[in-house]
């Protein structure tokens, strides 16, 4: 009996109310682990003009020889379902124990931290869903040092990185000339393309809606369009504040980024305002639907109650007719009880008023505009 | 059966499915050709203050001679459709990877860019369509350099130029006296200038529409509010950063501007700003106007159930008074039964009390102004 | 048949249509003249703090003279029907292309904009229509000068400078004693005061609408509503740019404006914001009134389903009551056959049982209040 | 007839009619006597730590030896009845014509200004009405010199500066150690914490309303809730400006405020800032109210609607049932002509037949959940 | 008869009323002490990286010697009951009359004030109820000085310091190694991170509520959405000022925060970014469900009005043709009184008929689609 709407997916609550917080209380830089969580998978690329190593390590340690040389190291872990590794990780990289906790901590907004000789981006991923429209939120870190860049990934699943791997490896482009902040650039560029895609599909969605919504509205519209309002507002707060981030690594950060590398950040700032626009346009537009869909709903209202009207107050008077005739009034006793009954043409001539009545009344809505709009849209 | 509602023009969302975005993870720099794009073509205007050349060139290396003399060589290309061509304007113009991808990315934002010796601006120019109240929007680069101006459209179709063309070759006004920032500014003059003859048919719509919202609200009028606000969100789109560019262009850019131009171009800024102002004011009003909507739907309602009400409210009394005398007691069984029927006056007795109460409830709605209220609106 | 609502005024839309923008593409600079403009009338006043002229001048050329000498020239011209008469008054002023542009051209926003030794400001000025609530709206340019004020203004009728005039006339105030900046002062004081009038205009209609609009809302309540929301857009519109405009003069403006007339530009700019405040505040009353407007409708509609409703459901069951005992069974043929209406007392039972019923539903409705509240309605 | 709700009253748009504005081109620095103004009254306060002297003066000149001593003075006009005495009031604090203006014009929004040797502060107290929710709204103007500060308030009626003279009497706290900048802290905290209780008065209100909005909404509710608005709209209108000006009081103002008491205005400060926030909070709380009314009503008509669905659809079927067997086919003539009137159980098993249809209908509105639904409130 | 709804919780207009203010013209400075306060609880701990003392102690006083160490000392005062206490308080910790007065009074914004050697926090502290969704809201004020930090809270019950106490008793992390500075990281670290919870119940019940609000609209659910939006404006009121008071002590305070805990800082001030997210966030999606509610509620009512329709269309008709057949002419007078009934046919062709009728409503109805919708609902 219970109306079967699509559920709502609780994308949004849920990935605050496991991971947005520790225990108040919790002792600053303390490294929880997600008992979900997968276990982490690293894998370390390490290249120079020349040389190009490309192979998976089970322990941070195993990188460390790597990280002396003066060739770029890009080590990136998947998953952080252990500990020992993201403890011995921080070792290795020497991180601050406020950037391991940023890091493991899988709701942080995506923010700079300049630490002289270590730059922490947090950045947040979205991998558009398959089969329906929605998308897979995912926190990249990264840590840009002198000639390593570590980056740390929520799960090994979803990975919008392979391209910039394949233009390292085949040395496509200038990206095996540069350093690690062009590096980091290409990967942040990737993460913010990403989201073009998801966006895309809201596009269609929307589109889809706005038909859907003036031709034939339904609660499952209206639902919808809760949704996607809810959607955008999720992807709007991994946005914004990417925004500022980039901004603030174009002119804040230190000596880490090359001026030749900033050029490229503009471009990449340049793409996460368009994301911005498309956001606020489509929240718009949401927000638009939602007013349609209520004046929708009133219009259906409206020509509902004019069928009711129209045949209610034709055939009511009507009836009303056909029951004083109906009276049983003794006509024998008086020549005034209902004389009607006994005229020759008292029946053709009750029909006739009938008839009458019934016109006058449609030429009534017929002007008002009613019928002929009922009609229209029977017709169509 | 459907109801055939003139469908949404899918110009919002075309534009963005279709050339929005590259693929994530593309090397940036590249260049991606619409397969739907048109070959280019080229014209090139060389003119100084004595002589005036302009031709049709196939290639970009015909124009590297009209480059190094000291008159202004503007190169305008229309369309996008062929890698090769503008793979050499690239070369020609030495122009940065980044620039020639935002030049043939057709769905920048307006913006400015500065490379010390050549100055990036992307504009967006609106041409109203001919029938219909819409517009097409196309990206215009411009790339000002010392003694020449690359412009680039995507369709050579729509074209606000021509009446600067003429006044090159005509000699009107300063335009032959100054240099190619003169001329940037006079092409960004006509781009602005561009979006008032839009906004005019905007203005005509919601007038219309702020008359058939209020006399004769239908779904079809639901549908254009809702298209023009979809419309003027993409208009403000387009608009907002040129302001932005502009404004940027008079205050930060460098010596490729003189300070003469700057105070045309504050001219230019406030034709922006006007163009700005107009759309704001029509989104606002296009937003009261789906307020409008509803409120009108409501009263329609209202009067529609105010037929209702009162017909029913008169005539289904009046039923059950015939209904009464309509029961078939046995009269002959009992005094009490139905005596009425047997009375010399039984029924114009009846008559009147029907009278009476048809009267009365009539007395009730006419102090409620309802009655009042239906006549005046039928008699209109 | 169609419903005569009060057309809106195209107060809005006009403006934009015919005035605010040359044809795309034309040279900067060009003066267009209005076919429907009115011909230039210019007069001069010429004062010092002893002598005081004031005259009408055919061309501007005769006012040559006076510009030169040390006493304060003021020019005053009234319509730009005559492209000769603009073009000479822009050589005998000296005026930068742009500078004429603006001031023929009747859309301008409000600015300022400093040539060293001229400065132009645009302002806007209101004036209200004497029946209905609106008002008219005139662009008024001022261009200062060390030792002459230059004022153009759109149209002769409407005016607010007459009670300068009188003041430099009579030698009120200390109007005689100061410079040209004091008086371009006094003029943009008038202009700012001129809208007061017209606020206290929206102050009394929105009052009007406050009651209208709960105790009886109408289809032209709402059309009034909508349209003062769309008066006040405009008011908003002439308004905020003349804030910014004075808030220019009083910090940037250079050596024509001295520090004394600074103090009284600071009280004419608390008028500005003033102004603001009470356009702003009117805004958001309106806004609040469209709000009640819905409510108010759809409270409307309650009550008159209230009426419908327990009308309905009262007389409905006993209409088939009386039907049950309108049924011709055959009492003969049976015992069980509507013995009920042979029965000594059917009819009182009958009768007694439909009383029984109606009374019980007009206990339920009175229970939810339903029927105390029509009642109430109906007595007031 | 008209119906009965009570009228708004004025607040809002008589203090803007006939206060705010002077005629158009009225001379700057004029005053203007309003005719319904009282009569000004004087009183002087002159303190030092060890004297202390309150009494009531005629003309300012009496108080014209105070002025020159060392001595703190506090002059406090209370009405603005008369010209003469504002006039001579200008000439023995040596005021600016537009600070007398200032004084005066009982419109002026809050603001600060710094004349060296003079600082002119105007605020705006409010203070409760006794039985209804709403406030006096009254401006205060504060003159501040070396050793003297001039107050000129509205009305005599409303003050609340009473704790202030008792306070110096009495000796209590630091105020008789402190200078002029200390009384006028004082002042404007009285000023400040007077607006505490009406927004007590109006949080009240809306804990009222909330309860009678989801509970009994009715259009007075409605109304109740639009004048809320409107008030807490002029509320802010009276609070903003008050702390941009204590602001620039903290941070602009010249050595006639002393160290110690920017803390002190620093704590004043805070209370504007609290004030903000409670208005902006209650304003937040009223725009909801608004809505929940209007979905509040929206759920009563779907309450009347279920009613009048279910009596109507479950009546009008048996209704016609009961029509049919009291058509009158004869019978007779054919034994096809309703049989059923001659049947042994023909009446039993038509009511049967009646009572399954009733049933069947009953079934079906109870599993939709109208009709527990409609039971459920009526048992409340 | 009055319908029971769930009371609305008289949070926030409480803590106003109560607290909020002092009477106007009171002394600055003064402490009232609210009569339903508890007595004071005062709690010392006083540690360094060695030793470790935590005691409760009955007057300030006994904490003077501590105060003198080189020792950290914490002091917590819990209640407010007592104004010799308090004042004692006041003199030990050498207290400014206007910090002690910020301190007692409860409902103050959180901020921050440098006093030179003292910096006081006054920060708001949220706990949530244990059964429903709601929170206590509890105002806690920090006083920093070099080797002392008091601590004072509104009441004794609400605490989340423990956490804090036991990481100091236990030595774990790097709290003994620190200063003050630290410390009051810690505690306002503690407080931040106690609105996590709150919100986590937050977002439960929206979820909640957004599946309610499709499915099941009641008033009772418009009830909720109201009240948390109201909860969630005056978390938001909370939130808001706790991020410039850090931000403002992480940027401007002085000496007394070092470089170190200004590292700490910045994360405490990315965690009430986050918090702040959270709130806006949830304030746009219950705004977003108010608007669901209401087309729920418009939808609600189109399905009624459908079955209305349908019912009342088809049996009214059919009733009126039996009407027609019920009427008594007398048919022996005239071959054309009512013929039919004599027919051999009549009452099937009658019948017949009424099919016919009846079957091409539902036919109407069908192809309108409310037939079929009305079922599909009936069917779930």
């Amino acid at each position: 009996m219970v109306r079967k709407l699509r559920r709502l997916p609780k994308v949004l609550t849920k990935s605050f109310r496991k991971e947005y917080y520790q225990q108040p209380g919790t002792l600053p830089g303390t490294i929880i682990i997600d008992e979900d969580a997968e276990y982490p998978t690293i894998f370390l690329i390490d290249y120079n003009q020349t040389n190009f190593i490309r192979q998976q390590i089970a322990t941070p340690e195993e990188c460390v020889n790597y990280l002396d040389t003066e060739s770029i190291s890009w080590v990136d872990v998947q998953g952080l379902g252990n500990r020992d590794i993201l403890q011995s990780l921080g070792n290795v990289f020497d991180l601050h124990p406020l950037v391991l906790e940023d890091v493991v901590n899988m709701a942080e907004r995506p923010k700079i931290e300049d630490f002289d000789d270590q730059l922490l981006i947090i950045a947040r991923m979205v991998v558009p869903k398959e089969k329906t429209c929605g998308f897979y939120s995912e926190q990249v870190s990264l840590v840009l040092g002198k000639n390593y860049l570590l980056t740390v990934q929520e799960e090994p699943e979803h990975d919008c990185f392979e391209a910039v791997r394949v233009r390292i490896e085949k040395g496509k482009g200038i990206i095996r000339k540069q350093g690690t902040d062009y590096l980091a650039y290409a990967l942040l560029d990737a993460i913010i393309d990403g989201f073009f895609p998801v966006l895309e599909l809201y596009g269609e969605r929307i589109e889809e809606l706005e038909e859907e919504v003036i031709v034939k509205p339904t609660p499952q519209t209206l639902q919808q369009i809760y949704q996607i309002r809810r959607e955008l507002l999720q992807l709007r707060r991994a946005i914004w504040p990417q925004r500022d981030a980039i901004n603030s690594l174009i002119r804040d950060s230190g000596e880490l980024i090359s001026d030749e590398v900033r050029i490229y950040l503009r471009d990449c700032y340049d793409h996460v305002v368009q994301v911005m626009d498309m956001v606020e346009t489509y929240r718009e537009l949401a927000s638009g639907l939602m007013d349609v869909y209520l004046s929708a709903v009133s219009n259906k209202m409206n020509e509902i109650m004019k069928v009711l009207t129209v045949v209610s107050s034709i055939f009511i008077p009507l009836t009303f007719v056909a029951g004083i005739y109906g009276m049983n009034f003794n006509t024998e006793k008086s020549p005034y009880n209902m004389p009607e009954l006994n005229w020759y043409w008292g029946y053709p001539i009750c029909l006739a008023l009938m008839g009458v009545i019934a016109l006058g009344l449609l030429f009534f809505f017929w002007r008002r505009g009613w019928l002929s709009n009922s009609v229209t849209v029977k017709r169509d």
